[in-house]
């Protein structure tokens, strides 16, 4: 049983390298998590543990992967970003994307347990799809992750004044839905504060804003734009490689002792940028003097 | 936070539709499971339960992915075949490798205290990486398989003999290596039964052959050839996608009543598939006439 | 003015080889020639001259290219096949379309004072794209060129009356299209015979059919169906490299030597195909025993 | 003989859109030029009328293509760059490949007579072949330019040297190579210099640097950087496509009456791209007052 006879089917496996010297964004997507919501009662518009399942399994994949320099999620998706000079797995794009993809839904479903200790997970299982995305600048990247985040926003404040239209106003599902086909962003929060007293801004922020992970260095101080580091696409291609095998064991070492933070700020405007210089240099920050940061995550 | 001045972003995100009319095979691989096999103390040079395990995650697969024909396993890597004329999913690349990887993550971390009672998980979990493979030809699907199978075998002889040298023979890992290092197949054959008395083709089946998993319904008569299930590379494209809604979600039914067997036979050979028609022919077989199969998986 | 500090800009190019044991189509259009035609007062709806330079040019390609195995034009498009087993230029996309497209315009221009030795060519030339497409089995690809053969016939007859109608029936270009735009295909074939006496079927079949061009050896005699040639997809893949070098040469030497036919026949039936095995087989056929081809191209 | 039948062979047309806002080179390279360049008896190491005519049809190419921001050839290769912003073809890689291929040989067959008015073309014709390569920043562009200037020299330096000892210092082809294999560049210099009383430095610039072709305006001041058009990496993407259609063409308008330079400088330092900041910017400059520019190419 010879194996040479067969080998030549090896060349029908062709390379995916993704370009170098590109931002990659490797967005997952839950599969079905409509269905999967209502099979586990996941509370409207927002379940909190189920965005807290979302975020450990994110902050496992950052803790897996000291490659992978932010993560941004809402809802049952999460963008998980490379750095564009990372050489992992030789960027090819399927690794990337299935491992990344793996690797998540191997801790959500983990992790099920200890967020739904009273909701046994049964099959169909919760999963994922996964795919990349590559941005050639920085501006690029950060316009994606605008997008992202408004759409929570956008999305968000649809389905907080639909739930509370069905739920409090005892409108129908279809109702509420006609109802709020041609409002615009003010009429709808005009219509929760009107109608049911809530302000739309003192929503919990982690509902408005989604989630943003990433390894907690020292803040620089605020107001002091770092422009090298926000916009890093200058930087000589050339010289990109010349980190030595000992100064990238250092870094890796620095990134495995970063807490990893899970906040929710806004990451369309500067300021979240300018004061974590580190995460679009690809370099790690400084590690804050105190040892707190072990009990953090 | 109008969202329409990101969207632009939308148009980096690049299609990957796979050519059609072809066979697609989602190879998925075990992470790091050299590591994953010591954590866990698997028993060597083939662990029951660890196997059992893969094969109870590719049969969820097939049971959640009817699209799937047949998956053949051994060791830590699994492969899923998609019938040539398949459109799950447009036939995206990515999203068939990441989808697959995922649920297959999702079954053997969720199986996996099942198999494993007295080993509970920890991270770093088991994961998996995946990748599309496209076979133009039947011919050419069948030597894939046949590739693997053949490596599958090469690989159980070579750590049989590898770990009884080891526990058995006391020699050190590096003396066992030097030993094997030149060996043909029949001279390892010979030193397992002259030097220990194992006669390998007594070893179980699952060991040296693999695991195959398929759809279970009434085989056909031996030694009758069904050429054109055996190569259905001559049908017609332009009738390919003539199946009617009807017809396609009876053929599903039908798919999903199917049991999905697990067997360690030979599929280099033509027997299998003549046997099986309807694996290559893409069109669902004869459900048994008992109701045993009810209890089968 | 060391070069190895740019070198890494090489690793910026992304192989883009096509899956193995797949037929390539080549297919190449004129850039613009609605306006060249009108520029060089093509004849309508059938410039011969501008056909015939379209065949000469597509006769060098087979010439410079052995591997090419039939062309298929009409208008100012050509489609170039090579065999599904072709390893030239290692299968590169980029490099096969880039070479017949530039192969193709260069005959063109060179050509252009022998078809129209009273039209000089001006600035801006006459240029062409291409690119390939993949067909994994010999039923899409016959299927694709039936798909270009019966184009060109709808596009014929249609154009046929359309400038019969303008010419001869003195409708304005407006009234003319109005007049077809529902009009069946037999009911095109009435206008034409009843209005103008025009036998549909008497039309040159250069102008109804297109040309192919291709290899001529000796003929299989008629009605004798040669299924391995006609569907090679069962080959055995393992095998087929198995080309001796001396072997390979003696193949290209014969190829050399073969006449290039250029016809006007039907190759959406059998016919074509079951007489002329060698094409599909990818093996050269027998040299006719005559020397007359040396005066036929 | 409808067509619909065979219309499903179109699906297998693969989409290969490059990625946006990236910047992209097609580079050409002559075909089989070494024994070109013997059969029309070139001169060595450089034939002036060779260059002028790749030159010639250079200048065609940028005619025809107002994308086309520049054009850096040498011996048999010319690499064109059409800005990150280009959105020609809808950026596809094959269409893109192809027709500056196609256009360039057009050129090329055309203009021969005309550079070669003793020696007419025949059979096999001079071709080109083409490929995309992408590049995320204006850094990774200039980089691949100055790749491409710096082999210009190597090999010019080399070439010049090696047909010196062949031709003046009656080495055999052998002989010379072995004698060049082990020596720095400052060694040629010498040998040059010592042997045959050739300052490398007197060598035509065309030889040692290439051609430059580009549209000439006005030239911005000595001195002063343009950081915003030398790095324009960080436009903001959301704004790329707001040129408005009247803009569009009024600035596709001022590109047709640049006059197209053909220039032998370095464009490896600074100073070229400060003083014609329109190159990277992608907006045509201001065009030079005097209407000498309608004779100059």
């Amino acid at each position: 049983m010879a194996n040479s006879k067969y080998e030549y089917v090896r060349e029908f496996e062709q390379t995916d390298l993704l370009l170098p010297n590109t931002w990659i964004v490797v967005r997952i997507d839950g599969r079905g998590f409509h269905k999967l919501s209502t099979k586990y009662a996941f509370e409207k518009p927002n379940d909190r543990s189920a965005l807290d399942l979302m975020n450990a399994a994110a902050v496992s994949v950052m803790k897996e992967f000291p490659d992978v320099i932010l993560g941004y999620g809402d809802s049952d998706e999460y963008s998980f970003i490379f750095h564009k000079s990372t050489s992992l797995f030789q960027r090819r794009a399927s690794k990337l994307s299935t491992t990344i993809t793996s690797t998540f839904t191997a801790h959500y479903v983990y992790l099920w347990p200890t967020y739904f200790p009273m909701k046994p997970l049964s099959p169909p299982l919760p999963s994922f799809d996964g795919r990349c995305v590559l941005y050639p600048t920085t501006k690029d990247l950060r316009n994606y992750l605008a997008w992202r985040q408004a759409d929570c926003h956008i999305n968000n404040l649809y389905n907080t004044i639909f739930h509370t239209l069905v739920l409090r106003g005892n409108l129908s599902p279809q109702e509420a839905e006609a109802a709020l086909s041609t409002t615009t962003a003010s009429a709808k929060n005009e219509m929760l504060f009107q109608g049911f007293g809530i302000n739309y801004n003192n929503e919990p922020e982690m509902y408005r804003k989604g989630s943003v992970v990433y390894r907690a260095y020292e803040l620089a101080p605020v107001g002091v734009p770092v422009s090298g580091n926000l916009n890093p696409d200058d930087d000589d291609g050339a010289e990109r490689a010349s980190l030595s095998k000992t100064a990238a064991e250092k870094e890796k070492k620095i990134r495995s002792k970063a807490r990893i933070a899970v906040e929710h700020v806004d990451i369309i405007k500067d300021d979240f940028w300018e004061r974590r210089p580190w995460i679009l240099s690809g370099k790690s920050g400084i590690l804050p003097p105190t040892s707190e940061d072990a009990m953090m995550t």
